[in-house]
């Protein structure tokens, strides 16, 4: 790919419009060196366009009439409005005029238009979100996000190959380990679906799996993958961004209560900043959807236009390491192909 | 109770060993106005007592020669060693002679021993561990942080009837307002335990339902009591634990990253030591074992002097507002008991 790569981005989606949208798109694609499909409604987009400097990318507008709001039932509106800006830009990706798609829209729409458009890849079951969270070693990859809220098992083996595999080709970590998230670290801790997985993952080979991870582990860093389900998932990586606004509120609240603290803080200004950075979960450019036949990147509602640059930057990483092509290899191995009826047989 | 009540402190837990344990037991009783017994080996704890001023508290020393390791299975444990500080220190609530139990050991064990020597409320079916965490409002109570991992949903039920008498009760607040964790806020979301709970908590009468919470509503102080989970709710309160770590490790790095920062850090120090003590977790005390007979708090196993004497604070409000005694009316109320089989019928 890479030679002329285009990302498709859903300029319709995200709480702050497209503006917003395209402003993070362009600096992107500038960043990245790639082509811009720009999807959604023309008018809308071209007044967005002509406010930016549009220099040196290689744009292109698609028109998509209909508009799919947040809170509209996901396979319904899919279904209903064909030619909704995510629909569309995921048929560009599945006709190759685009590499990757991003969208900041109503994500169970995005996940149904990505299925209905681009189908699974051979093997797996069910699609997963992925994002990337800060450790104290650097960053975790974290799956699934919300998109499965009672897998199997079998989901769950699948889940930690599709990590694996992203982890190494989009992180560039060599050999991820993969925790499996519960509430302790001893084989027998779990709920019933964590004490089921364990052993299929304990057996399956291609992955480097490390056993059970705490809640505490994954901002640690202990393992580089922490699989769990999307239920779960969802409430730890809200839970994290909560904590982190109630740590700023407190901060800012205490350092601008005296005048003294007021200057003492100004002063530590750029270290704020680099802590808030280094924290800021908009820095690592969205979620992966992983496990559709195509590389689509969810970016967060709130998205700003830092946030979209990041998304568009991580889809065109997914596109060019070409993470669809190894999951597809890694799930079609014949070492340590998960069973979903039981144990795998671990293989000599 | 109130006038000459005791607290049962079973000194052989936590990983800080008697010393520690004693010096936050003495400082708690003195601070609550209450009699300690402590509970373990007896010679221990008399080395610990003779380097503290026991002036003003009424001092009883149970011996409990056996000692259950934090690694040792819980069942088998409390089986097998009936002289364990654990058991001795229940026995002595279930006489009367105490109040109340805190523990920092084994928490499994401890839940363990509380349900054999205590047992439990009439009505409620599986015990659930709650802790008050702190949120921008103050604090949210959080259940069940690790009692139940696959409840049912009649269990939920239960503990939102817990959760709401012991916020009510030991956190002050006037008709609480009780959340169910899920991931996302629509009635329709969840995984199938959450929707299954949801109508039944929309009918029952004697709680405030207002419905489901994300994760980000727990630090925001959406409700007084989230209800969920014993897998969810452990993994929820330590990744809120390791983002909280991971934030002040990111400050503690850059705020000494150089020479005017640290002076100016220095100016800022009263105002970070006050965010460190709202959102620190052994400001609140340990959490309470709800639904046993007997008022039974669970410290943290890395609890210092501070945390229990917190807990000790905790313990003995847990028994002078008489929430065993306010849980069973609750449950034994007509109007609005929870129905195990099915929705609850809304009463007129």
């Amino acid at each position: 790919m890479g030679h002329g790569m285009r990302i498709a981005v859903d300029a319709m989606g995200g709480d702050h419009g497209p503006a917003t949208i395209v402003a993070g798109a362009l600096d992107g694609a500038r960043r990245a060196g790639v082509g811009l499909t720009l999807v959604g409604q023309t008018d809308m987009i071209q007044a967005a366009l002509a406010t930016h400097d549009q220099t040196g990318i290689d744009i292109e507008v698609l028109d998509a009439p209909d508009v799919i709001g947040m809170d509209q039932h996901p396979a319904q509106a899919v279904r209903r409005l064909p030619n909704a800006s995510i629909l569309v830009a995921c048929r560009a990706a599945s006709s190759g005029s685009a590499g990757a798609v991003v969208s900041a829209g109503n994500s169970g729409a995005a996940m149904a238009a990505a299925l209905l458009v681009l189908g699974r890849i051979p093997g797996i079951d069910r699609p997963a979100i992925a994002s990337f969270v800060p450790s104290e070693r650097g960053r975790t990859l974290l799956l699934d996000l919300g998109a499965v809220t009672d897998p199997r098992p079998a989901h769950l083996v699948q889940f930690a190959r599709m990590g694996s595999a992203y982890a190494e080709r989009v992180g560039g970590i060599a050999s991820p380990t993969v925790g499996l998230l519960s509430n302790g670290e001893e084989p027998t801790k779990g709920n019933q679906l964590v004490q089921e997985t364990f052993p299929l993952l304990a057996a399956l080979a291609g992955i480097d799996f490390y056993g059970n991870v705490e809640g505490t582990d994954i901002t640690q860093g202990v393992v580089d993958v922490v699989v769990t389900d999307g239920f779960t998932g969802n409430v730890a990586l809200k839970v994290a961004e909560g904590v982190g606004a109630l740590v700023v509120a407190a901060l800012r609240s205490e350092v601008t209560a005296t005048l003294p603290r007021k200057l003492a803080a100004l002063l530590l200004r750029p270290a704020f900043r680099a802590v808030g950075s280094k924290l800021d979960y908009s820095e690592t450019g969205g979620a992966a959807l992983l496990g559709v036949n195509g590389a689509v990147v969810i970016a967060h509602g709130r998205s700003d236009a830092k946030a979209i640059a990041n998304a568009v930057l991580v889809a065109h990483r997914a596109a060019s390491q070409e993470v669809v092509a190894h999951i597809g290899a890694a799930i079609a191995a014949p070492l340590g192909a998960a069973n979903p009826s039981g144990p795998a047989t671990p293989t000599p």
